[in-house]
């Protein structure tokens, strides 16, 4: 089990392999984000998407799974998340594209009150299957510690 | 129809109410944030959720459908987002709560270089039922503008 302390600042992870399907794309803009770029290739002709594109949400939700998923193969003590910072949508994502991740862990600190867990910061970049970066956010994460109390 | 020249800065908006369902959130963490204090009671028990919560992705996703509601209602003629700063998972959210909206428009500004579009800044922040404040983000819209190079 990974822990707080098994965290390796200025480390980076590439990992994931998510396959976006038309299906999907639409079912979550039909739930979620139902504007006319995310539902219908010829409602996107004439905007910035071109065609049928994955709403930013959706893109957000298929990162977060292959991020659970490697923390799972980890199997990392998470205790959630406080939020994220400067979250971009650079390029649309597209059905038939498959997304992976890069994470690099930028610094990680104890908590000062809770001795029981720390929280770390990351940099998440997401690319499509051309190299192409469709999507980049910092976001900050809660850890266990395996020692409360002790030295990095 | 809503253009560029329509919007206010410093109005603001409240709107939405959506019912959050325990099969909906489990539905979505199965999908795309497995991590067990989505997706069991017992497993929330011991952590910051004290019980089933909903994902933060979710939650955004849940924000997205009452906002393109709205958008919707006053016919905007949106073109997407760049990104969203400074997200923020204040409060977990539980199945049985009901979410709304106040959306801050914050400023906007016509594109130098793309004369038919704008942009603008709003602040979000989502309430359930109790008054708190569940989650908040600032984020950036694309809209198309009635008059192409016209005055603000």
């Amino acid at each position: 089990m990974q822990y707080y302390e098994d965290l390796v600042p200025g480390s980076t992870d590439r990992f994931g392999s998510y396959a976006v399907t038309r299906e999907e794309v639409i079912d979550f803009a039909s739930k979620y984000d139902p504007q006319p770029f995310h539902l219908d290739d010829e409602a996107a002709k004439d905007t910035f998407f071109g065609r049928l594109s994955a709403s930013g949400w959706h893109t957000c939700a298929m990162t977060m799974a292959m991020l659970v998923e490697e923390l799972k193969k980890n199997e990392q003590a998470g205790l959630g998340s406080p939020g994220v910072d400067e979250l971009r949508w650079v390029k649309p994502v597209y059905p038939g594209d498959t997304l992976s991740v890069e994470r690099l862990l930028v610094d990680k600190r104890r908590s000062g009150s809770r001795p029981e867990m720390g929280s770390f910061r990351n940099v998440v970049t997401v690319t499509n299957q051309h190299g192409d970066v469709v999507m980049t956010m910092k976001s900050t994460g809660f850890i266990r510690t395996r020692q409360p109390g002790g030295a990095d």
